[in-house]
């Protein structure tokens, strides 16, 4: 762990591996502040017009969750050269994050290819689950991941 | 246009109708704030050392632009109900989204599915595009629309 561990090439990696986030509270003000940016729609800005609405209830941005999702994976899995993401294979939101939910991201490494002399494609799943253990969103995704350099 | 455009329903939408929102400019600061909250990597957050980097250059994180693109969706698509996504069944980020780039999201409707008695779904391809007209990002998800309410 300690040094090795924020410094993961893909060398390092195997399939089958799992990786945990430390759970973080998602807040009913952060849920606002993302949706008046990004999605202002009144199931993720207001309370009362919530309950009217699909969601019956405030309910946190599909997008806001992927991006919660990606700081999880970045605070996570520490790979050498950094979260560089090519493509998303899968990307879907099976239950809403509400306000007060703790959210956690499992992560596992699903395949490895080799790729070229400096970089190779790792595909990952990651399930973001809140504190009942329910998967609120799963995104499987591309990789694009650096190769221990070789001392010449 | 006007009122009607703001309350699209099902029945409204045809395969190959097409979206277009205003081209909207993406600041450093932006990106950088963005990416402090949700993907702190030196190639989103520091001009001179994301040179060093993949990127060669600050570039916003591929959910900044995902959001980005939710918010121009939202802004350009005036679906009743509002825009409610239950999957993504594609998302592609072809090139950086760099400070000073102007994005403008194009939508087309690839599918209409009729679903329930009240809603459906509907496929969308959305393409962000930057001011040299350069897909940066492509998104197809599907959505859940409502039909229009039938008078008794």
């Amino acid at each position: 762990m300690g040094e090795i561990a924020n410094m993961l090439y893909l060398d390092d990696l195997a399939v089958g591996q799992t990786f945990r986030s430390a759970p973080q509270p998602v807040s009913a003000e952060e849920i606002k502040s993302f949706a008046r940016r990004f999605d202002p729609q009144i199931f993720h800005l207001d309370e009362r017009q919530a309950r009217q609405t699909f969601f019956q209830g405030l309910a946190a941005s599909g997008w806001h969750t992927a991006a919660l999702a990606m700081r999880h994976l970045v605070d996570s899995v520490p790979l050498a050269g950094g979260i560089i993401g090519v493509a998303v294979d899968e990307l879907r939101w099976l239950k809403p994050v509400r306000p007060g939910d703790r959210m956690q991201l499992q992560t596992e490494v699903m395949d490895i290819r080799p790729g070229s002399r400096s970089r190779g494609f790792v595909k990952l799943r990651c399930t973001a689950v809140n504190q009942r253990a329910e998967a609120v969103q799963v995104l499987a995704a591309t990789l694009l991941v650096s190769k221990r350099p070789r001392i010449a």
